[in-house]
């Protein structure tokens, strides 16, 4: 077992060899230079949950990315979090429900179609050993598109040719309203044209779930408007636990947990998303709950930590590395 | 495109899918049951690190855990940070080092020889496909099993048979004396025999190296005893960028980065360990440098944030999916 450049080593002399650090550069192995799958399991009762990345983008911080705070709070408020304050990235994280009898895949990552270092989900699913095509359902938490853009692959095929897609009415009825999007500022008219691209062709297949109803067995909505018109969070429910699912309710937690008073630039009405994002805060905060955010840093689980009246802190979970 | 379920569907009218949840079960998938393998990339200046999970051990919070603190401040951080405060899981991250003209790893994992929930670590070395045999060097922090276990697979061979294995002297020192160990408590005998199963087979082989030196180029050597008498933690440097790495400065930092004056029952010196952690923590904090830690959630990479004289805290890098 001894390997012979080691017992020429040896051979030098324990004296040296404890002492100094001879050149022994062996055969250089390159470098990876890719992250590997971002894929992590968890339960939630009986229900396993896969975690997939789809990706991230890096964002400039500009003065309009926080419409109401200086920016110079918002970047003090990343370099708390030992994050580039010049550049926050922003990850995306869908998830995979499998409830024994159903496999629903919840929000679908960008397909591609925004970031270059976006578009991983279906890759991280091989990874994870799903099928796409076994996916039963996928449900939406509402249409901007790395949620719904990864419904289809970039050759506008179905990423789950197997799945029904279900929907909150709401959003439905305000991003496929031309009215709607003939009034939008010029701004929005690529997240109304990503909404038809999707859509469009199977629209009479979808379907649609009005309020606070149970649109997959086991799977509760729970209406959180605001960030759009139709945002709607999840509650996962098994024997005794639960996981709250609560997509875009807030973006990066280092911002918006921490500061739930702050109006993310992607919020459509700020005032009634900041209603919602400190009543689903306060909530899991004061029941302890478990929630998963689509926005939160991969895996993108964990708790709501509050500290007094006014401090706020995402918790994630520890890293189970056995089931 | 259109699946012939959601014809059927759609064909008993949009008012009634859009309301009820018909049943729809497709054929099941069996849960996956384990979780994804515990990989992450990162990179210090143009060194890539892969941090790999070698598993957990879930450990009873008994009075004796933290020798100096109440039981019930021990299990109020616990709660505080949302784990179960009867069973704590310890988790174990090792780190591969590739300088591009070596590839070191520091620190080998359990080897199997403890929890079974350990173990995983050249399972996981695969997934990210890097073949043990190109490892150029152990590099080893302290003579713990769960740091050295996995020098030798279960059957005694090497783990990473090309490897030189490099330690520092004052672990060796103390360690490989049979007066010490004949000295040590009855509960210490198994730690003193698993060095000698790992190491004297190879005993004249074994590099040692003394103090604050650089036993790998480009990684030098903090001396950081107290946890055991030759604990060394050690800083990984490339052009203007650093990684602390300081393997079991901190336990748990949910318990000991909040709390550095709290002595773990692993700490062999708990006075001297403390002044170390102090010292460290200090340094990190001060610096804003990235340190990784053994017992750290895995990824088990971070910084320190100090809030206050008092009020340190561990933030966890963001998962970067695109390197």
């Amino acid at each position: 077992m001894i390997m012979s450049r080691r017992t020429v080593i040896a051979g030098a002399g324990a004296a040296v060899t404890a002492l100094g650090a001879p050149s022994l550069a062996g055969a250089a192995t390159p470098a990876a230079g890719r992250q590997s799958p971002g894929v992590y399991r968890y339960t939630v009762g009986n229900v396993e949950v896969t975690a997939l990345i789809d990706g991230v983008a890096r964002r400039q911080v500009t003065a309009d990315f926080v419409r109401n705070a200086p920016l110079e709070e918002v970047k003090g408020a990343l370099r708390d979090a030992f994050i580039d304050p010049n550049l926050l990235p922003i990850t995306y994280t869908l998830l995979a429900v499998n409830t024994g009898s159903r496999l629903i895949v919840i929000d679908t990552g960008t397909g591609g179609r925004t970031a270059p270092t976006a578009g991983q989900a279906l890759e991280n699913l091989a990874a994870a050993g799903i099928d796409a095509r076994a996916v039963d359902t996928v449900l939406i938490s509402h249409f901007h598109a790395d949620h719904i853009g990864g419904v289809r692959l970039k050759d506008g095929s179905l990423a789950f040719p197997n799945a029904e897609v279900v929907v909150p009415e709401a959003e439905w009825a305000f991003w496929m309203d031309d009215a709607q999007m003939s009034r939008a500022p010029e701004a929005m008219r690529g997240a109304f044209q990503t909404v038809r691209d999707v859509f469009q062709p199977m629209a009479k297949d979808v379907r649609r779930f009005k309020g606070a109803t149970e649109p997959v067995p086991g799977i509760t909505a729970i209406p959180t408007p605001g960030h759009t018109p139709g945002h709607t969070s999840f509650r996962i429910t098994s024997g005794s636990d639960q996981l709250i699912v609560w997509s875009d309710v807030t973006n990066h937690p280092a911002l918006f947990v921490r500061n739930p008073g702050w109006h993310v630039m992607f919020d459509m009405d700020p005032t009634e998303a900041e209603t919602q994002r400190k009543r689903m805060q306060d909530m899991v905060a004061t029941d302890r709950l478990r929630v998963a955010g689509f926005h939160f840093p991969f895996p993108a689980v964990g708790h709501i930590a509050q500290r007094n009246a006014r401090e706020f802190a995402f918790v994630p979970d520890v890293w189970n590395p056995a089931l």
